[in-house]
């Protein structure tokens, strides 16, 4: 492992958090709620460490899967040790574990909340800040780094590779450093968009970033104690529903857009799945709801089941009604799309559309092959071969994600929650998605659990943001193996 | 596809049904209960459709796979379909879908119930037709076909490895014939010492006979409705428990052993880790409920914990004791090794200890693969490298396995049960173990199902059986098309 490099690129992306922690800085003393002294306290220290491991400029500059995998990790796990700092400083939360869950918990666009009040937080640079994570975690900070970074070699596809949503990461267009300044573009313009759209349905400036970052990052904080249910505004329900969907969208198909190519993103096998599995799922849901819980209103039954689906299928979390309450099938459909998650080169989290559809497609092909074994079969996707390796992958993924996740709730039951919550609370977590059933349910939080259980979701928050793979190499000892 | 081929081996089988329907008859005239009129009932029409069936020879006889799949499927369906009828004229069920649902959970060795009162069944023919279609459905009625039928050619390997549990089908000798022979007569051998050993520590004969024919099919019906905790005998829980774990072990092992090839049998490496998962699961178990369930009495704490996870993994499902009141820990145990189930080469269900231990080892490879990208890796297995195609088809079992699971749990939810009996109702099913949890528990039973979830369940104790595969063929409409 060059250590050199990977300490480089983790300091490099240090001194950005401390530069991006200016902003809720500004916003602390704009809106009067004087947190900003908790981001002073932060901002040394942070810029010191980022300096000193800056200081020493590695001697190879070319990174190989390895060092991108362990520089992802580090860069996370740092970032989210340090975003803690301000929470911690201003003495609202119980324990530093606590702060750090619910730093990674942003970063890594949860939206799982250890606050039993959010409310208490108050409007200023602390709710901000905790928003704000959900935005920069959502398109990934070293694509943010590479995006500006004069001088770094064409071998950082790896880290784009680690820390980009998917079984393939897209590259837009050749340059590397052109396509994450595209889809960077791309998302700002949605989420200002999503402010515009907000502030149109009479929801305060604050409150519309706050949910627009939520949303652009696919994450759920909310700075209401009841989520977006809170405001009984059905337009600005459905433009939070809408824009989740929409950021639950692979990116580059909005460059495609940008450059007039709609046949192709019609023709886009993942995209029509997408809107085909909410279509159903909605349909499934209102049905299931609309007389018991809703007195057969049927308007109020397909939005609050739109929003619904788009909120977890995309793993934001924001709720406008407890599903906890509902019946099992509902909620049943909604462990199911906990597990699909959204698109692949979204900011979504979850195993992802694309890679079911490819396990689906292989599925059939192994079927045609038993009963035909002479002819040739070979799957494809949106026109192209599915190579085999790329098959394998998805294969794999999908296996150590059912596997991580058996672990971590064997793990997590000692804490003796009913089975409902345990389950859910690590399929939240590792899918990024926020609220479960029961316990951890829309109206409930994560307060409860002990600091080890903390610790295992927060690994599950890591893991399932990062494709597995950065934070599973550092429980490997051949990882940290000198470079020969 | 050859339906004249299908029908042919399928009417064989009912032929074999209607013979071993012969036995339950004259228990049924032993015992004096006089349920004996059901079997004539049943037998005539049965044998009538077998050889019907049997009546057309087909012209070609050389059987691909899709013949085979097709025969397996085609084969329990009718088994089931006709082993429920002794239970539908005695008219001690409710309807033919409640017996159905029992008979496939008697041949496909669940051993989950719809009777709220067994006991009221009578230690007759009927209870023992129950627990010996268990028997017979642990190694498979098609294997015992292949033993005795004189005429089929070689290519009858399909159907052994449509029918035989696990990834690789255990050739223990070069002829086929000879190798069913050999595993019926270790199958035949080790019940009858297990019914002497139950007989030795005072339990009847009738309900030794009724236990050991369920636990060599890791079946897990009881004639009692309180399970085998109903006896309060310690040394029949013992023996049982041991039993159900040797009949979790691949059966080529034992033959090993006859051949006196110890050391083969220490260094297999499926057997270390699956004692290696009962010796932690117990430990773990142990440790949770020995001081709040068993006052401290850790000789009953280790016993209960054995039992019962020697009976999950098993995918037995007897048990002594109410694990639906244990605390949330144990109960995820329990829910992880109903997906892991017993070895392959076994009469248990699940997934298979072998293939998950191929799963980790591919997960390792791809790990190292990522580190160290010019380096030459192969995955082995007791020394052998792990085949490409192997592996392939292990992770997609695996998918498919985790796809079928959710599927039925989304279906099954319409008839809003809790979460835990819906999700545990489904993983029984598939794992063919028998109890779940909370309504489903080991105290409760699948009477309060609706027809539909009934019929669901028993899809999915069919596809758990058959290894998926034999059952899903049968919605791809591209089996039905004629041989070219």
């Amino acid at each position: 492992m060059n250590i050199a490099l990977v300490a480089y690129v983790v300091g490099y992306v240090l001194c950005m958090e401390a530069a991006l922690m200016l902003i809720p800085m500004a916003v602390a003393v704009l809106t009067g709620v004087g947190d900003w002294i908790y981001f002073v306290y932060t901002v040394v220290p942070l810029a010191l460490a980022g300096f000193f491991l800056r200081f020493q400029k590695p001697k190879v500059k070319r990174m190989t899967t390895r060092e991108g995998l362990a520089a992802v990790a580090f860069s996370w796990i740092f970032l989210a040790a340090f975003g803690a700092l301000p929470f911690y400083f201003s003495g609202y939360f119980n324990s530093y574990v606590d702060c750090f869950f619910e730093t990674v918990s942003g970063f890594t666009t949860t939206g799982a909340t250890i606050l039993t009040d959010i409310e208490g937080l108050k409007n200023g640079g602390l709710m901000f800040w905790r928003s704000f994570t959900h935005w920069i975690g959502g398109m990934g900070i070293l694509v943010f780094v590479l995006a500006i970074l004069p001088n770094m070699d064409a071998s950082n596809v790896q880290l784009l590779r680690a820390e980009s949503p998917g079984p393939t990461p897209g590259k837009v267009v050749p340059r590397l450093k052109e396509t994450a300044r595209i889809l960077y573009l791309i998302y700002f313009g949605l989420t200002i968009l999503h402010i515009l759209c907000l502030l149109a349905t009479g929801m305060p400036l604050f409150d519309s970033v706050i949910h627009s970052m939520g949303s652009a990052g696919t994450g759920g904080f909310s700075n209401m104690n009841a989520s977006v249910g809170a405001y009984g505004n059905p337009a600005a329900e459905w433009v939070i529903a809408v824009f989740m969907m929409l950021f639950g969208v692979n990116f580059s198909l909005y460059y495609l857009l940008l450059k007039r190519q709609v046949k192709d993103v019609l023709k886009n096998e993942e995209l029509r799945l997408y809107l085909g599995v909410i279509a159903a799922a909605v349909v499934c849901m209102t049905l299931n709801i609309a007389r018991d819980y809703y007195d057969s209103s049927w308007p109020d039954a397909v939005r609050s089941a739109f929003f619904q689906v788009s909120s977890i299928i995309t793993t934001t979390g924001y709720s406008t009604a407890d599903f906890n309450l509902w019946p099992t099938f509902s909620k049943m459909v909604i462990v199911v799309l906990m597990i699909v998650g959204a698109s692949a080169g979204s900011t979504g989290g979850g195993i992802k559309v694309s890679r079911l559809l490819t396990l689906v497609k292989a599925l059939r092909e192994e079927f045609r092959r038993l009963l035909h074994p002479r002819r040739i079969h070979a799957p494809r996707m949106d026109g192209r071969i599915i190579e085999q390796n790329v098959l394998k992958g998805i294969l794999i993924f999908f296996a150590t994600y059912m596997m991580i996740a058996g672990t971590a709730m064997t793990l997590i039951s000692i804490d003796g929650y009913d089975m409902e919550s345990t389950i859910t609370a690590v399929l939240s977590a590792l899918g990024n998605i926020g609220p479960g059933l029961s316990a951890v349910g829309p109206m409930g939080n994560f307060a409860g659990f002990s600091v080890f259980s903390k610790l295992v979701l927060s690994f599950c928050m890591l893991a399932g943001r990062l494709e597995l793979f950065p934070m599973l190499i550092l429980f490997n000892p051949s990882s940290w193996k000198k470079t020969k």
